[in-house]
């Protein structure tokens, strides 16, 4: 049945690439997130243009197969993993930037745009694209718009639906509509682009994008700071506040990130300071601002980086790449808390108890701003099934007491698969009930990426 | 058979005050919104619960009686207008600021809580709530949230989406679900939180706000700069972007606001120029952005008030009670376009031959910095049906070339019941259909502010 399934796909959408080979099949099985069952998909398809996408949904419609749409697969919430008998449709050979127009301060891509690339393209105009994941050199803007992914300039910037303002969408019948405004300002009708952000292709496939581009800042101070610990940095971070200086970055790391980050670059951040709070401002204010910072952090006892602004970014770039760092004789597994502000120094406390009732090992860092913080819990390999069984022990605890503090349970990564058993303690049956009525409205059949998001 | 169901009503919810008094239900039965056709309310309930709005709205769905929830009626699109058999739910005794978090930057409130309210409360803490729309010291923030409202600073700070982080929301049935996050970023499910507001009241009746406040700014310098011409005005406005200054404020009025400031308030504005630029800068770096602006202006041809920030400030004030200046013998129609910014001056060049055109007068200002326009079309009332039928041809051609130029047919003040005629031009049919499909799901009876906003 499945190569007959496969024989209808290829003369149904003639002409776009397909393949079925085992080596691809593996390839494009998963994301970054963690696997709790490794499935391969029927197929891998390439569509390259907005009708290819439509032959593809309306065959899948006809033949009730599952579509997994996938942009570079760097989520890591296993959203774009493979479910049974599905085909995964690859968006990244729509890849076109296809306008920039700078008066109106907005672009329109294709949705396999490579988030970095688009900002490549805005920078001769003085303008730049704000939602910057930590994948952005690699990440697609369609998969950005899939998680509604954050970033560490979102405090100030906010995160990607507060930059998308129009989206084509194909339905899983095929059907090609347009949401949003091509204006920055538009309340007609109900936000259906605001419902598409962030719904991990489980409503429609995500095939043209228009964002509002901000303008390039004029000056960028960056500000690095010491701490004893992290009940001080975080301290800092509401100091900060309290001077109402908004930062574009406030990034916030333990002792453990400190201590990994110098023995992956030769540093010796940990030597320092037990946390280490980064901080950059942005715009005409910039030097005003880092001032402004630099004044009420060494009053709270930091040390502020006498290094200057360069050595200060050069930490911001080594944050910024902190991501992933497997090791192979350890079980890693990285969270994306978040909690309100003032909470930030209780969670983490409860953190440091948390691993060491479960006797794992932790380490922290938080996008401060917004109280997003993403602990890693791992242990060693070699500890078997007790250990995965104190790890998963250790992260359910830590979902639990960050909803109990006010929080959620992903702040920007998404629910995807990974997440989907923690979210009946978020949101009430009521609330779940009503979004799969939604899904339901948008994709009768379940076609489209089942099994995540809600 | 209404007497019935009055009575049904008042025995449903003891102790909840309502009224059938003709003189107050004349009060209540529509906004500031046109009128085409007026329709008394069956009456007015006065709920200062979440509990109390349960009872009504499980006493409605029982008695599929329509119900239009109702903050100060402060609109202009006919979003709060009574319809048939409706009774009105009026928020406003339910005006509680719960909480204001500082360090979380945080306020929770009731619906009827007036925005004006909500700043002061939050001023001590030197904090704001950043959406201001022009009726900020009358209207809700149930309204707000209601019409997704914007205002002056909304080009910086985003409209009320923007601000919203979770509500309460009571559904037609009477379930009260909680969307959203006490946290500035979350991604765990669809967003309803964003799919609520600007709703106009047809999905549910919010009856709890979680907003994110903003640090009150540091600084504040406003610039005015008198233009010959609107052209040239709207390319001082396009400079300032292409200067990567990002005002908080940037107002433009043409010569026929002008003249009506001038004849309200004895100012002397339109001679000298004929269209005012009004640009306000804030923050750490707003002196140096001021400096910016001034510059460009000047460079433009513009004359920079030398009377400094103060009066500047004070046309400012002068712009924001510009609205509803409703004259006796003058039917007046206010509109709420908004384009690409490139597209603003092209847009009202074509205002103005459309007045020519159709023998109607017309006086335009707009939030320039993301392109919201709100002309006034205005014939004498003496001029009959005939007089009212040139207003309306203007209208309806205004709107097509705004869709035309990309623009949308509501930057902010929602469709309501007013603008319901254009939507089919803005949005194809199947987004129509999949909107009546959503508020389906969430309102059966479709007793919710039926005929309204979708």
């Amino acid at each position: 049945m499945t190569t007959e399934v496969l024989h209808d796909l290829e003369h149904s959408i003639p002409g776009v690439a397909f393949a079925t080979e085992s080596a691809v099949l593996s390839q494009y099985s998963r994301d970054q997130g963690p696997v709790q069952e490794l499935i391969e998909p029927l197929a891998v398809v390439w569509p390259e243009s907005v009708a290819d996408v439509q032959g593809v949904l309306r065959w899948a419609s006809r033949s009730n197969t599952a579509v997994v749409p996938r942009g570079a697969g760097t989520g890591v919430s296993g959203g774009a993993h493979a479910t049974r008998n599905c085909i995964i449709l690859s968006l990244e050979k729509m890849n076109r930037i296809l306008d920039i127009r700078p008066d109106d301060e907005l672009a329109v891509v294709e949705p396999g745009v490579i988030n970095a690339d688009l900002n490549e393209a805005a920078k001769p105009f003085g303008l730049m694209y704000a939602p910057d994941p930590a994948s952005y050199r690699f990440s697609t803007l369609g998969g950005n718009v899939a998680t509604n992914a954050g970033g560490l300039r979102c405090a100030k910037y906010g995160v990607t639906r507060d930059s998308v303002l129009a989206l084509d969408v194909v339905l899983a019948d095929g059907t090609l509509i347009h949401t949003g405004h091509q204006t920055f300002k538009g309340v007609a009708g109900y936000d259906l682009t605001g419902l598409f952000t962030g719904s991990e292709g489980t409503l429609g496939v995500v095939v043209g994008i228009t964002v509002r581009l901000r303008y390039l800042p004029a000056d960028v101070r960056t500000v690095a700071a010491f701490f004893p610990d992290f009940r001080t940095a975080a301290a800092g971070v509401l100091a900060v506040g309290a001077a109402r200086v908004q930062p574009a970055i406030m990034e916030l790391l333990d002792g453990a990130t400190m201590e990994a980050l110098d023995g992956a670059h030769g540093s010796d951040l940990r030597t320092r300071g037990g946390a280490l709070l980064l901080i950059q401002t942005d715009g005409f204010g910039a030097e005003a601002e880092a001032a402004a910072v630099r004044a009420v952090l060494s009053e709270l006892g930091g040390t502020v980086s006498s290094e200057g602004s360069a050595e200060a970014e050069r930490l911001v770039e080594l944050r910024r790449h902190s991501r992933g760092d497997d090791v192979e004789h350890e079980i890693r597994v990285g969270e994306d808390i978040a909690v309100p502000r003032s909470q930030l120094v209780h969670y983490v406390a409860e953190l440091e108890r948390m691993a060491a009732d479960h006797d794992v090992r932790l380490k922290v860092v938080a996008h401060a701003g917004d109280g997003n913080l993403h602990p890693t819990f791992w242990i060693d390999a070699a500890e078997g099934a007790a250990g995965t069984a104190r790890l998963n022990a250790a992260l359910d605890e830590s979902i639990t007491v960050a909803l109990r503090m006010g929080g959620t349970i992903t702040g920007e990564h998404g629910v995807g698969q990974f997440k989907l058993r923690w979210l009946p303690q978020e949101q009430q049956s009521e609330v779940l009930e009503l979004q799969r009525r939604i899904k339901a409205v948008f994709d009768p059949a379940g076609i489209l990426n089942p099994g995540k998001a809600i």
